[in-house]
């Protein structure tokens, strides 16, 4: 396992170590949450019980082979705890998300979450937000207005592909990934994109996260001071 | 013909005035724009030349059936006017749309378009917005939780049916009509309501309408000035 890799591994184990019987769960998606998943798989061999909700397909799949029960959402109205990683984290912790192309439900499940840790290796971290092209999720119709729009607030846009077609989200969705370089105000950017007709969702996650917990390439891991 | 009717009619036909040759047109959707859309093809046999875009594909088929001819979005940077309907209008011209279930097509258009005529027969025509259940329409995944964030603004939410199924937008999407009976402030609760992770647009139209032309059941039109 590379350092990188082991970063992940053990920011993910440390989360993992707030999940507690009785919980209900949200799995994120993504190389960081893979660990989350194993490990939970792991403890729950162990005796713990909890249910999960998942953000995505690929999630809920690996989560079911390691027999994790599943509770749907019609049946919850709150989720206790979940734990997913991000593509940025600057030091308020505001996040981009949505570099795998589930931000929308990563969002519907983190806003209806009491607690969002998240966790992702050093490299994530971020004095300004922005140097990772921010994905926003956009339908179908009429796209090229809306990436004509999206382009008027100072970025490079790029409809984002999956081989020769373009990608599609789990929503039906089109993913516009938009290189800004460097976010100043991400609170507003995040308000003004959504008003967009067209958008239907974009990867700022503002005052969400609850708790940030950091691997480094050495295998140590730190929990972030909010600044 | 009835009354209502024919004030549709008449509303219709004086908005059709504005299409002049070369422009490009924007089609809206429901029984009002039906009567434009039978005027423009009148019209065009009468040798005007049009391009058009259209918010729906019931108004496109329709068009299609005139011979109008369309330009796809992806051709043209703007609109050079479009006339559509609306559920309720108020007198700042602020305008509740998607009764039909085509908001997010018709905001798209609308938004790209340098003029918005707004047709309505004088029964649309209130003081506040709200008598009209506003329609808002949201992704499937995670439907129940984007209802409760909805009510939390003060609303009835009742998820659209058409006949015994869920109704389906054109973008694969479900309409909540959200009754909120007034609405005090319709532009704050415009941005509030997009900003809901799950909530893909609104039927809220703020400050897009240029133009209101209102027929009255004895036949008359008005164009209403703004307040």
């Amino acid at each position: 396992m590379d350092a990188r890799t082991e970063a992940k591994r053990a920011a993910a184990e440390k989360a993992a170590e707030y999940v507690h019987d009785g919980m209900i769960v949200g799995l994120g998606t993504g190389s960081t949450a893979y660990w989350v998943i194993q490990k939970l798989g792991e403890r729950m061999k162990n005796g713990l019980k909890i249910k999960a909700v998942a953000t995505s397909n690929q999630s809920e799949l690996l989560a079911k082979e390691l027999e994790i029960p599943f509770v749907p959402l019609s049946e919850i109205g709150e989720i206790d705890l979940t734990i997913d990683g991000a593509d940025e984290v600057d030091d308020e912790w505001n996040l981009i998300k949505g570099g795998g192309g589930a931000l929308l439900r990563e969002k519907i499940i983190a806003t209806a979450s009491k607690e969002l840790i998240i966790i992702a290796d050093e490299s994530k971290v971020v004095k300004k937000l922005g140097q990772f092209p921010l994905p926003v999720e956009i339908v179908q119709f009429g796209y090229e207005l809306t990436l004509c729009k999206l382009a008027s607030y100072g970025c490079i846009t790029h409809l984002r592909m999956q081989e020769e077609e373009r990608f599609i989200t789990d929503n039906g969705n089109y993913i516009v990934d938009c290189a800004f370089g460097q976010i100043e105000r991400a609170s507003d950017l995040h308000a003004a994109l959504n008003m967009i007709p067209g958008v239907v969702e974009n990867g700022l996650f503002i005052n969400l996260a609850t708790k940030v917990i950091i691997g480094a390439n050495d295998g140590s891991i730190k929990e972030l001071d909010r600044n």
